[in-house]
């Protein structure tokens, strides 16, 4: 099977998963529900899910295993999109090429729902680890959780920042660590979940992580070229806006040739962490490229 | 020492509690540390911590055990303060006689503090659960931690459907819904954490449980009474908006007599389920006495 089928394989194992959640009666208010599965099921393309999955098929077959944290995962992430999305923050009217959660609804209705994905993800962590009878197990889901919501919290420092910063110049060293924390925790969060729960040892466990760091960076380096020169049909948001707000970005930064240049070395970086993997990686490996080449 | 005392020596240690914990650098990002700090140390009453506190020392003295999730569930119950008083929802400019978060600060400050206190006090359960060696006190904690997510789920539905509900008739049983999930939720929670943590039976857990119940019914009821009648300058936040905005409460649906009335009985209710405890409840009966009478 080639890529693009694959992906789209595991995009339609996710999304039944989290389809399934909502049916189940988990949010038991309509409405609620309803917004909150509005902006989940709205066409994201699951990548950090994804990224658990794969990487825990490095190690084992039995995915399932991890899909209580790759689902909780991406609850979190749209959570952060629908707050990110807000006439406070953002104030965004579009995403996925479709109405925001509170321009569909209602502002009280958005923020709500966010706060709903982040305690609903919490509500399954906490539901699998009463279930989970292997205490060596329970031990790894303990540092998980605790990895969740590290990587959480640095992923709303990483908001805050960005967010204080509009229109400020910044160096280098604060713009990496904005995006590390911002993108980047919820982008390595998953591949470390896949390997620990795989049971990688410590020397795989430190060169997916590298991976992920890397793909981390190379991901919001792509998001601020689509925002310089994506087609705004194909992203799904407004592009452009970056500049009109004067975010500090890495094209602003380093301009676009400077921030291809960035983005290709980001990604060659990425796929040498996966050379002790031989050919088990490859749908990882072609997870970078399409990171790299993606047009929304 | 008498009431007042204690709920005040309470009070001061949980309150050295939450500072101690931003002061150890857990939110490294300085405004949103502070922001954060802001709210959580504006002058709340410590209700939730303090009934986890004293069910606990029904049964053991060394109440510091339950303490993470005591100040856990501060910060959620702030969290969803600050979020219930912006501009999308109850737009509200005063609390506890302060500036509410969003006014003091901005609308992006306010969502991300909310959302880093929801998130921060998941991170301390996370961190206690991390450090539990006793495999049965473990058991009864990955409980609670269910019984947490569980009970804010209930809260952020409780919300939204009072959101929602605005100027619409509704009847006794959703009103009565409404508020057993928007208040009644967390304030049930910590009795239970208490009475669960400290080794409480299957009878003594049901008495408090029911105790908490009442409580929390009690709690609204005077709430909508004090929004009613109260003094705002006592109260620190606006009175007198429920009528405007015709929120359909205690007071719109049994006149201000009437709801005088089932409060009283509501307390009445709450203090029979202390009984079989004697003397040993005895904060606990005049916690009850206090949420009767309190004017703020």
């Amino acid at each position: 099977m080639d890529f693009k089928n694959r992906l789209k394989k595991y995009q339609d194992l996710v999304n039944n998963e989290l389809e399934r959640y909502f049916l189940e009666g988990n949010v038991p208010e309509k409405v609620l529900n309803e917004s909150m599965r509005y902006s989940l099921l709205a066409g994201g393309k699951r990548l950090r899910p994804i990224l658990m999955i794969a990487t825990y098929k490095l190690f084992d077959d039995n995915y399932m295993k991890c899909m209580p944290y790759a689902i909780a995962l991406e609850m979190v992430h749209n959570f952060s999109l629908i707050h990110d999305d807000l006439p406070g923050i953002d104030n965004d009217d579009f995403r996925h090429g479709k109405q925001t959660n509170h321009k569909k609804y209602n502002e009280a209705t958005a923020i709500l729902a966010g706060d709903g994905l982040l305690n609903n993800a919490y509500l399954i962590i906490s539901n699998d680890l009463k279930e989970e009878k292997n205490k060596d197990l329970l031990d790894l889901k303990l540092n998980i959780f605790g990895e969740f919501a590290n990587a959480i919290s640095r992923m709303i420092i990483g908001e805050y920042i960005d967010t204080e910063l509009e229109g400020k110049q910044i160096d280098d060293f604060l713009l990496e660590y904005i995006h590390t924390n911002k993108t980047g925790a919820l982008l390595k969060y998953p591949v470390r979940v896949g390997a620990i729960l795989g049971g990688a040892n410590e020397g795989e466990l430190d060169s997916l992580t590298k991976y992920a760091s890397n793909i981390g960076i190379a991901f919001q380096i792509k998001d601020d070229i689509l925002n310089e020169e994506g087609d705004e049909k194909i992203v799904g948001k407004p592009v452009g806006n970056d500049r009109e707000m004067q975010k500090c970005t890495y094209v602003s930064k380093y301009g676009i040739e400077g921030a291809k240049e960035k983005l290709y070395e980001t990604i060659k970086d990425a796929k040498m962490c996966l050379k002790y993997f031989g050919e088990r990686a490859e749908f990882l490996v072609e997870m970078a490229d399409y990171i790299e080449n993606r047009n929304k």
